[in-house]
């Protein structure tokens, strides 16, 4: 899909069965921008390739199976022994490797075993086939995660977006590592703010559990050299697309979900009360434990509205789910509780809190909440 | 156990079955000071009781199985009519009758239902015993929660307190309903202090799963003539202990909990931030579900640390769960997982969080986060 880019991904021993390394191979010199998780507590990888960044890139180096977080001075040194080994064997300088990691915190990276495994890695290259390197970035997914768009400029170019999901999926920035690759040339400086609008529209508007991880990063590699400002205006809109699509498919993918709920708060005094609402809807468990049961139980919805530090006139709350209108004026409109079950036994669910007091909105998309979330997660080291 | 004061519970049929409908009667004034939900979506009960808060009172009508919010107007008259129907039955002011309600949130108080039932309800009294009340006021608890405790002014006096949870147990006012009696004489200025910071260092201490209810209230009652100040001291330290109790039995029974988490933020520059840091840690539910499966794993608490919105210098950071240092200086200090998982296998588990920072602290009781919780929420209505 792009020239000049190879992907791989084996599994080499860091989990105890599986793929778990992925690696991308610019043949050129990429310009790259990144977005990284609020979380104070940040991952090794995030600490070294913040020094590097804004330096061109030829390499990427992604693990899943250990997080390398919360593993001190030495998990930086382990990025430092890879990159050495990995930039000498391909013939560049160290400086323009970088590297992400998912897994478990607290676990230092086996950095013996992955060295080993580079040669292996190495010959696993491929042009134009991100699948194996989706599926070796994976931790509790169930599908990997692909977006490939087109657009042109002067000429014809490719948009590539890789991402994993699918718990500790966090309000505020909520991806765990999502990588996107274009042969587009354009410079960082030029693209920076689209890159960062494009994040709070996208990554940063789904919610799975309201956890926020120490690993939380957002790449976009484009080319460098002269840049193609004719193509700017539809780089941007498939950008944003690749974005959107990546981050619907890590909360589609949301541990144990049954379900997507989007929920937009509509008619409030300010975009930024609109959000509170929004954000506190989407990760109040008896909302999405209701969504899960097919319960169209309102009355959790709205004490969600009420608890969001947000002024609201109870009286004029309106609610509607699945385009039917549950409550009007802050009182229930009475409706048919199994009708309204059957109406919210889908795929994706859509619920519009209108507070009837303003112009300003927001929406998010969350998930429900299921027996599997914590089987999945009562036990996810052993 | 209290002079003048009777208790009553019945089965109205407001639910389908089970106790539904409590009464307390004080034969003589009694003075009451409460403490209701932060949510902006309040109760018809809370403004209803508002508007005579400081008035003396001499009965309290609490239904569960039907929270009586989001009921409009309507909810509040219906609370008038019953009001005055019960009044005129005692041969008391209808301004000395409080309500309090719980359950499904934006059905209609039937009032006339209530209103049949109150002749058996007043036939069903009973002096010194609280337990058929308890019963009568409780969703999806499993146990009815009541504490009495004694102690001595110029005379002796008892204090009992009365309390259901067991969901939508939220953070900074953690209870659905409580009260509190005590046959001590003591007017509502002398302790109205006392009485809030009582509910912050108990109430405000809990969570289950960071909701917060339409319709939470703390009541307490206190006999009314000549106060007896000698008894103060006692009071305040009875008072505390009460309320403590019933706050830690309320997370005990949290909807599908199998153990309490006493967690605690030491070492921290500012109480706030202590308490934040506490209450990001107690809502957590990658947290929450890994205390379900008696795992220890720490990189998910450091992570709730992380995101907390408050400094925090990772490398400082020290964990210790059920006595046993996990983390040092933010990295981990080698422990045996089995052994460790036997020692999270208990119904109360303790963990610490020192940030080695500072002089503040702060301490909050969460409980874990089960398959029996999806199952209470998944379909409490039907």
């Amino acid at each position: 899909m792009i020239q000049g880019i190879e992907f791989a991904g084996i599994a080499s021993g860091i989990k105890a069965q599986g793929l778990d390394l992925g690696l991308v191979i610019f043949k050129e010199d990429m310009h790259v921008l990144s977005l990284y998780t609020r979380n104070k507590v940040k991952a090794a990888h995030i600490l070294y390739d913040r020094k590097i960044d804004g330096n061109p890139v030829r390499a990427l180096l992604v693990n899943s199976g250990c997080a390398n977080a919360c593993t001190g001075k030495e998990g930086v040194t382990d990025l430092h022994a890879i990159g050495q080994e990995l930039s000498s064997m391909l013939g560049i300088e160290k400086e323009k490797v970088l590297f992400a990691s998912t897994g478990v915190i607290g676990r230092r990276l086996p950095a013996a075993t992955i060295i080993r495994a580079l040669p292996a890695l190495l010959k696993n290259l491929k042009k134009n086939r991100p699948e194996v390197f989706a599926q070796s970035i994976m931790t509790t997914d169930t599908f990997p995660k692909i977006i490939h768009e087109t657009f042109s400029g002067k000429k014809n170019y490719s948009i590539v977006g890789v991402a994993k999901g699918a718990g500790m999926i966090n309000p505020l920035f909520a991806t765990m590592l999502s990588f996107v690759f274009t042969d587009y040339p354009i410079a960082p400086g030029s693209i920076k703010r689209v890159f960062s609008s494009a994040g709070r529209e996208t990554f940063e508007r789904i919610t799975v559990d309201g956890e926020c991880s120490t690993n939380d990063t957002v790449m976009l590699f484009t080319k460098g050299g002269d840049e193609d400002l004719s193509g700017l205006p539809a780089f941007k809109e498939k950008l944003l697309s690749v974005m959107r699509e990546l981050s619907l498919m890590i909360v589609k993918d949301g541990e144990g979900a049954t379900r997507v709920i989007h929920v937009t708060v509509t008619g409030v005094r300010k975009k930024e009360f609109a959000e509170k609402i929004a954000r506190r809807i989407a990760i109040s468990p008896l909302t999405k434990t209701a969504f899960f049961g097919c319960d169209p139980n309102w009355g959790r919805i709205i004490a969600a509205v009420g608890d969001a530090d947000v002024p609201v006139q109870p009286s004029k709350v309106e609610i509607i789910l699945q385009g039917e209108v549950l409550v009007k004026e802050g009182v229930e409109v009475p409706f048919d509780e199994q009708t309204m079950k059957k109406r919210m036994d889908k795929k994706e669910v859509e619920l519009v809190v209108d507070l009837h007091d303003g112009k300003a909105s927001y929406d998010i998309y969350t998930t429900d909440l299921t027996y599997d979330y914590i089987k999945i997660n009562a036990s996810y080291r052993s």
